[in-house]
């Protein structure tokens, strides 16, 4: 058994965490540390876990933690982590951190949407935690920068599609629509119901901070530079990430082409079900699941690609994506402990 | 591995069985039946189970389920099981019925509030699913009359206080609402979503089919003839429901007397949570759970004990008691594949 | 035309009294008052109001409000207005309260469940602004403690049927479910969208501050002390409050009684729609407007008169309420300017 | 005053328009039709309308209907119009029709995505009745094909920059997000509640009827053939509309000519709100109005173009710019009975 603990455990990353971990046969959950919960049970601050867990929320103890555990989910906002991580990987952790933090490769970017880098020698060696993408260096990695949600629906369906050469880059638009639990569980006026609910907005539009993730790991996939033109929309629901891409096919790309390149591209990736052609995903058949469905369609009148990808944003987009990256770095089953039953109610 | 068949498994109840039952470790899953998607995969039913489950929606076939299957759930309007339960029952099978053809021990109470009943003589020999109150006799029944989801959250609470005689059954109210899944899955315009969306109402006041069925259990605990007012309300969510009791202790008893005796009770109980004097239940915290919570508190001016209790209408108010039962009639922990974490976001 | 000031007009109550003054044709609205949005025109906050006002929030100064206004209405959280209140009626104004401040008779009951009185003897002064019920009071008071949203669908159906002396004070229960905007625009936990999306919960069992303040007006109407045991509940929706009330009719009183009182008594009331036996409200049919409508049935087996009465708490039970005050205090038509249409969808 | 007819009144437009025309001072709503609820009173339908209206739903009657009415409204599925609408026409009656039926200039562009046209002789006639281009035109029509909500929220804001040549027709992409209220009030699994709750999907991607609309009106803009990629997304709210468009400036122009032209244009329109450059709208600012907001911004890497329009889909996009149209054909203010105050909470 891994002896596994959560730092940041009460927001709703952590939470999925707990969740997830709950049943993950090989994990052993020892330590829950939150600022604000300290002292409490964490089945105070989620009822739904009475009678599941005993565990007490904790302050965070860098001793306590790297003496009592060998891997680390860091869910907190940016800039903490990278207080906090150099000292975890000191003392021979592995660490899968959730925030922005690591996942750049070069301090300049991330300074440019972020904050000052503390350790921007750490970026070199963080792996980018896209599973399917980066699955080999992710399995001998000590440090995974886990990806954000909106650029784990964007790159997913594109960057085969790049790296086979098939799309022009000049035309890449991501129209993304997320559910409330993005914006985290801290109360705000963007989160309070009676703003969200009956409504309908875009916000950070081609002005989000995951746009130069997204840019980055798109023209590392096309080797050459690359930008989409990301819109993010909220959604009045909990749960769920559908984003709708625009692209179009090089000269004489085929359909059949693009089709076997996804196929072929996640034929081993249990989480990706493609749907093909004229076949469109759901928040609700991915609701509580690690799946990433993606379906796609040429406009009939020949422009544009269309493809369409859905996530949970708390699973794939967040806390399931990490247990994927711990399974791998464990050199476990891919799937382990992410196979609880989708719920689509 | 007990082979098992799900008679009506595209309802709402039929498809939280398959979820459930795709997860339990003792059940081989071999045919789910559906008039009106018969030949359709379930996956293109609900999406969310694609590359999780293969089967093919088939229509109803009493041989061959017969042939195929030990144990039956029928998830299905009433009066339709009633004519295939006995055959199943002939040809050996054990049957847990979801619809209320099996929950009286008499006919002229069915009759009543529903249709003629055609097998009258089954009513004797059915038990009825409530399992924390029937335990021993489910063990070794052949046939289930699972309980409707408002009975199950009226009389868990209330059947403990009525057998140790601490309430006064003359005032017995039960005000109960109920996400919209409880109409099940067929379109209309009171599931429709614009019809239910920011609304909240009453209906079938003081006149559901469930209030007969909660009045034979309660009386049964009583001993004597009881009735409860019961009013429904429709609640503009999907999953969950929470029922507000009002009742009045017997003159000299003590809180400590009803906290001792519902402890007592539910002691063995595995989905039973007892929040305890003065903390409450939502939904929320029972989401995609089996369990079934409960808070009380006495009026502080001390005319009334409240009491409430929070279930997931499609867990323990249908499919997963359904599955408790089938656990408890093959002498299997009673938990069994019901272990799923909970939802609570 | 009156010159009207809104004291606290960016709260959800404060926004609704825009929203219905707007459209007021004797009402001249002339300062709007915001602590934390001083300086900045109301239309920035709720953008709905583009191009329809041009008020700038204002800090609150006594003396331009006095100088400016003849009438005003104060939407703060209690305890804020009775520092103000007492100069306003100085400077000669009207003032209607929709805190709780001015609502008791008597210093002592506010005192037991707020904060101390700093002006108790203005309570007997201050007229309780349940418009059917004080009609007369209201049209020559100064100053106006405007109901609670609970009381005001509580207070509706009870208060003629005691006064009759129709049913049996002992037992009385509410049981209210209101929609999320009641909890005001502050952020908090209890208003994060994912916290209340999809869940239903009480709160406040038997324990809520509004209900003394019902105490208070049952017992006035029956001329002994009563209680009322009342239980709120948290709906996921922005608008809307049903409350499902338990009462008893006196021995031999006939349904036929109980229709005539409510008729006669409302005859003249035109925001209450008397839906008569077993037909009940919902919250949809009065959203937007400032109708109370009320069903009722007597459960078949007899012992229990059921009440149910709908309003949308931000109209009747809170704004549009103050504004019908408003009119009668004026002597104009007590409609006015509350005739906008329903918004059923 | 004008006599007023509706045919189909309790769809969800339908019904919309008897809430809008309630309050209209010219207007004498003396018909409601509807072959469902045909000798039931409106109010039994809408019970928000209880005490509000008296009107009974009738059968469909062309002579009842051309005697005692001067303009009627047909809110009717597509292809049952034009089966009536010659007859009224024949009659003197002006009509403004609210289907597809008379949206498009030449029959075959209708015949393609419908059915086959009854009257072909009457498209010509009929004047497309998006108000804001075609005032001029609608003021002389007898006949109006009042335009699909998805093509008013896409054509607004294209066609001025369209017109004035600032846009390259090549990159034109739409993508809305709907309401539930768009898809009607008859029951299907489409609009059921818990199909729809908790969910996001796209739907008709790149196949939808209402993209010739737009593409007819989109190519008379240009003077020449354009073609919009248009994927419709279903939001789980009952109101609102919102269409983020993405294309791109002709080489030399600048941010302020798009300003100016877009502001010269709307200038003379009550109903279009400009919100300016990184300022976006929200379905929630417009609900329950018939304004149209529009908010816009270049890409910062320079490449696109982005609008975003919302409107809410019963008002602007159906029954409100039917009675704007009607204002218009009458010669009255355009915004007469369309100035109830905002819905935003």
């Amino acid at each position: 058994m891994l002896a596994v603990g959560i730092v940041g455990a009460t927001g709703y990353a952590g939470a999925e965490l707990v969740r997830i971990l709950a049943g993950h046969p090989q994990v052993d959950l020892r330590i829950l540390t939150s600022r604000q919960y300290a002292g409490q049970a964490f089945s105070d601050i989620y009822p739904a876990f009475q009678g599941l867990t005993e565990l007490v929320c904790q302050p965070y103890d860098s001793q306590r933690i790297s003496a009592e555990t060998d891997l680390v989910f860091t869910a907190l906002p940016h800039q903490i982590p990278m207080s906090i991580v150099p000292g975890l990987l000191a003392n021979g952790l592995r660490v899968i951190d959730l925030s922005a933090d690591y996942r750049f490769e070069n301090a300049a970017d991330y300074e440019a949407h972020y904050e000052p880098h503390q350790n921007p020698e750490l970026l070199t060696k963080a792996v980018y935690g896209l599973s399917e993408v980066y699955r080999d260096s992710i399995k001998s990695a000590q440090l995974i920068g886990n990806p954000g949600c909106y650029p784990t629906s964007v790159l997913l369906p594109l960057v085969p599609l790049l790296k086979a050469g098939l799309i022009d880059g000049r035309l890449l638009i991501a129209d993304a629509k997320s559910g409330v639990s993005g914006a985290g569980r801290t109360p705000s006026l963007v989160t309070h119901f009676c703003e969200v609910h009956e409504s309908f907005k875009a916000y950070k539009v081609a002005d989000h901070r995951h746009n130069p993730e997204m840019d980055a790991i798109l023209s590392k996939a096309a080797d050459r530079p690359l930008h989409i033109s990301f819109v993010p929309h909220l959604v009045p629901m909990s749960r769920g990430m559908l984003t709708t891409i625009y692209t179009q096919p090089q000269p004489s790309v085929t359909a059949a082409q693009i089709d076997e390149c996804l196929q072929a591209y996640f034929d081993p990736c249990p989480f990706v079900r493609l749907l093909g052609w004229d076949r469109f995903p759901s928040t609700r058949a991915v609701r509580g699941t690690n799946y990433c469905d993606i379906g796609y369609r040429l406009d009939p009148r020949g422009k544009h690609l269309i493809l369409i990808a859905a996530i949970d944003n708390l699973v794939k987009g967040a806390a399931g994506q990490a247990v994927q990256n711990m399974n791998l770095m464990m050199g476990w089953d891919e799937s382990m402990g992410l196979d609880a039953p989708p719920f689509p109610l």
